[in-house]
C-alpha cells in the first residue's frame, strides 16, 4: 500500500477524515487505511462506519489492528493506544 | 461465549475495566470480549492493550470487529459506532 492512501484521523470533525477516505476510493485507491492515536481512536471507529455506511459502494473492512505506542513527551515516555482500519475495494 | 465474559466500557478510570478483564481469565475464561460504544472504544483499546502487555500472559487478540448501532435518544433515533475486541487464551 501506498503512503498517501493513509488517512490519520485526529481532533477534526469527523467528516473531513469521512471526505478524506472517499475522495481517495474515488480517485482509484483499492485501499485505504485510517489511522489514529489515543482519544481520537473512537472517531477513527466514527470515519470507518461512517464512509461504509453512507458514502463507499464495493468497500469493505478487510483488517483492524490495535496496538502501542511509546511517545515521547516532556515528562518523559508515555504509552499510547493507536488503531488502524484498512478498507479495501472488493472485486 | 457466555454472557458474563463480556466487560462494558464506559465512563469509569481504565484500571477498573482491565481488573475485570484479568479477574476473567484468572477465574478461568477462555475468552473475555471488551466492548464499548462512542467516545468510549478508545478506553476498550486502552483495556485490551493494558491487559495484554502489562497482566495477562498466553492471551492474545483473537478478533477485533466495528459496527454501528441505532440508539433511541429523546430527539429520536441516532447512529453510534461500536467495537468488540475478543481475547482468548492461547495453549
Amino acid at each position: 500500500m501506498l503512503k498517501d492512501n493513509t488517512v490519520f484521523v485526529g481532533n477534526k470533525p469527523v467528516m473531513n477524515y469521512v471526505l478524506a477516505v472517499v475522495t481517495q476510493f474515488n480517485n482509484g485507491a483499492r485501499e485505504v487505511s485510517i489511522k489514529a492515536r489515543g482519544k481520537a481512536i473512537s472517531r477513527a471507529v466514527d470515519t470507518a462506519e461512517i464512509a461504509l455506511n453512507r458514502f463507499l459502494e464495493g468497500v469493505n473492512k478487510k483488517q483492524i489492528t490495535t496496538s502501542t505506542e511509546v511517545i515521547d513527551t516532556d515528562s518523559g515516555k508515555t504509552n499510547v493506544s493507536s488503531i488502524e482500519i484498512v478498507l479495501a475495494a472488493t472485486g
